[in-house]
């Protein structure tokens, strides 16, 4: 128990509350493991093994493309090789969108190349015209209607690094809601400062939704180089881009989430769910995003699988399938185990790289935050904090939490994280073996003792669950 | 004079020999107005705004393309805007190299793109076919002749960082013989890890010649990450490749040596010599390599020119045509200037980035030694050590040292300059403008003592100069 970092006022409130008469408590025959086995996870490179296999041999795996096919079947057989128990994949049928080509331009008195990529979801089409740059998303949104009429948008917003990732929230909303924002306006096109934090030649792709009844114009993002180019270009006189995007959607596509599992020593049918997701964007080999995850819960549950007393649920590891595109395997994974809500004990995913964890929660309630403490202290000395106010389910596991199942989270330093997202640079070399490590470990623990835990974390089905 | 920093026997031997009876010195009233040019360059942002102004409004300038022409009438323009004497133009002529489009791909069971480059000269044409990696250019030449038949050559040489670029001696010479020899052996192409020691996807192009007599093919270098993948895709077991450049060489061009110069208080006709090259390869903007010796150059000498007092002698500024593809504009100018070496006094060239200088030196004979220990001085407050036993002509400066001018060194800290150097990546953003501004301060420090200096730095012509 960890109560001496709560606030005093929170604690009061903890220490005040009375006892469920089923509180959960972690057994001690399980925290008597739970040494060997964080010891033996800092000291395992399964993980790294299993991040290097998988963007060394399968490389970008863009959902719906030859390589996605080629991710489930090595998602498959890694598992087998693992030792998982059980192994299987379910479907998860989605829109299809292909890159071919991308191409930018300044035309003109300063005429150069520009460094970009097609966001997810982009038309295709060529398009030449002046660009009208905004300093962010609010300035393009307090342009009249029609006032960018054969002009291309141009959203010069740089996000900000945090480890905490919270810069993206701006971010990642000029890419979601800039093109839409545009095109109301008039634009013939879109380009915007890829949300991300480095300095390199390396723009940021990622998904993008035109809103319903608008007629979609190509949309791309600039590497920051090229933002900061463009944006000097504009500070001088009118500059006019052509942008040419060969890209878009071409119907449908079947992939798998693919699963494996522990079975568990006692009550098998119960699981801890853990797990990340299986596709890339195209650009990179997706190493932090998100085969780390992939290697680190692979890892942890075999990790758990090696001990010599099983927890009494099981683990079961998820290869999430097209998350990038709208958490399509999330989504079908929630749906398709929607009469089983209460049997997941809680749910992780691990997909926001490859840094170190520094804190813990769950969205557990009363009666299991003893629980979640507990599970807290067990972590502490991989130097991760327990943080009861904190947190939220990963993407894969929103539609699941949105049922009704109680999410952890493991939070990832994510300092340089949006250096490399979605880009050409996210590749094996930007990961760091020993903080992976500290990921597996941290994994193996929680889900070793959540799934040894007598009593539950309050997973229930929700009496209104809203549409995954 | 730093007598004190020569190692001891060095320090006996320079202090036994005789004085020549004309022994050259910086005046007193040279030295007298220095510091006060020293502390107004490192204030100055002239040097920073010609960068800023160079790879914005011109961007990439690969010799022969349409921006060489821009970038020649931009540096006409500059030198007159900033209030240079004189300005002219001196014609140089050279092969066109064209680069139009490049792909490669592992093809197979683990297929993805490869993020490469055509290595500069290098010729067109696909080629699809097994890899066979080498660990640096020696295991190449090792291997029999026509063993590498129908195959690909991978030389998977990484160099190193280090402050004086030492290690580009042996990456350089992978690209600049790798592709002869591999011909050799039998390949029917080429690919490099390239000569850089950054971890991104920005893969490093320069120049390359194939040996006379051999039928050349297609040479490419891998960024890093790519590199490390196909070494890793290798170990795995035999890996096919798919390389596909549309490059090569088309006719002639005509550029300039563009030179600005201020002219001198009493002795006009003879010249301190500084500058740069104007061109950059086609993947940046040329930032490092040499926007920033331009700025460093031009702003040298302006602020020079704005010293109450003129020197002796005259500053000259060479913006070079055509450094990237084999000195081309360094050759033509001391073509050009044959008639006229013992005019230069000094030449000096930028061409290592923007990173503090942190040494100095000159060719100069033993009469010029005290003069040249006297401008060492004057530098050590900017943080630069005398080096009398290092250093030698920057590229451009070759030709014309063959020829008997004598050479002048400002050595800049380039730990960081193959992270960037003929990479998309050589960007503004990469330069930071108070180590520019200590560049700037250190040129003007120099050739304003140099013009000054009475008596001369020993440059005379060779009996027998080498071809330029």
């Amino acid at each position: 128990m960890r109560i001496a970092l709560l606030a005093p006022a929170l604690a009061a409130a903890f220490l005040a509350a009375p006892a469920p008469a089923a509180e959960t408590r972690i057994p001690d025959a399980a925290l008597a493991q739970m040494g060997e086995l964080r010891t033996r996870a800092l000291a395992d490179d399964t993980g790294w093994k299993v991040v290097e296999s998988l963007t060394t041999e399968i490389g970008p795996r863009l959902a719906g493309s030859e390589a996605d096919a080629r991710a489930v079947a090595w998602a498959v057989a890694k598992f087998h090789a693992l030792g998982f128990d059980r192994v299987w994949s379910e479907p998860v049928t989605f829109p299809k969108w292909e890159r071919r080509s991308e191409h930018a331009a300044v035309v003109g008195a300063h005429a150069q190349p520009l460094a970009i990529t097609a966001l997810g979801g982009s038309v295709g089409g060529t398009v030449e015209a002046q660009v009208v740059r905004f300093p962010d998303l609010a300035a393009l949104e307090a342009a009249a209607d029609g006032s960018l009429a054969g002009r291309i948008a141009f959203v010069d917003f740089q996000m900000q690094a945090a480890r905490d990732g919270s810069g993206y929230r701006a971010g990642g909303a000029v890419r979601s809601r800039g093109p839409s924002v545009a095109i109301r306006k008039g634009a013939i096109g879109f380009l915007m400062r890829s949300a991300g934090t480095d300095n390199h030649r390396v723009p940021h792709t990622g998904i993008t939704r035109y809103d319903d009844g608008l007629e979609p114009v190509p949309a791309a993002a600039l590497s920051i180089p090229d933002a900061d180019q463009l944006a000097r270009l504009a500070a001088r006189g009118p500059v006019s881009v052509r942008l040419a995007l060969d890209c878009g959607w071409d119907g449908q596509y079947t992939s798998h989430n693919v699963i494996g599992q522990i079975t568990g020593r006692s009550r098998p049918q119960e699981v801890v769910l853990i797990g990340a997701h299986l596709d890339s964007w195209d650009l990179g080999t997706g190493a932090v995003d998100d085969a780390a995850g992939i290697g680190i819960t692979m890892a942890a549950a075999r990790l758990i699988a090696q001990m010599p007393r099983r927890p009494a649920r099981s683990i079961r590891v998820v290869a999430y399938a097209n998350e990038e595109q709208g958490l399509l395997g999330g989504r079908a994974y929630a749906q398709a185990h929607a009469d089983g809500i209460a049997l997941h004990q809680l749910a992780a995913e691990s997909d926001f790289g490859a840094g170190r964890i520094y804190a813990f929660n769950t969205g557990a309630p009363a009666h299991a935050r003893a629980a979640t403490a507990q599970i807290a202290g067990a972590l502490a000395p991989l130097g991760i904090a327990y943080a009861p106010d904190k947190g939220g389910p990963g993407p894969d596991i929103i539609p699941l939490a949105a049922r009704g199942v109680t999410w952890a989270w493991l939070a990832q330093d994510g300092s340089d994280y949006f250096h490399l997202h979605h880009t050409a640079d996210d590749t094996l070399d930007k990961i760091d073996p020993a903080a992976l490590a500290q990921n597996v470990a941290a994994y193996a623990v929680f889900a070793y003792l959540a799934a040894d835990a007598e009593g539950d974390f309050g997973s229930a089905p929700k009496a209104a669950s809203p549409a995954p």
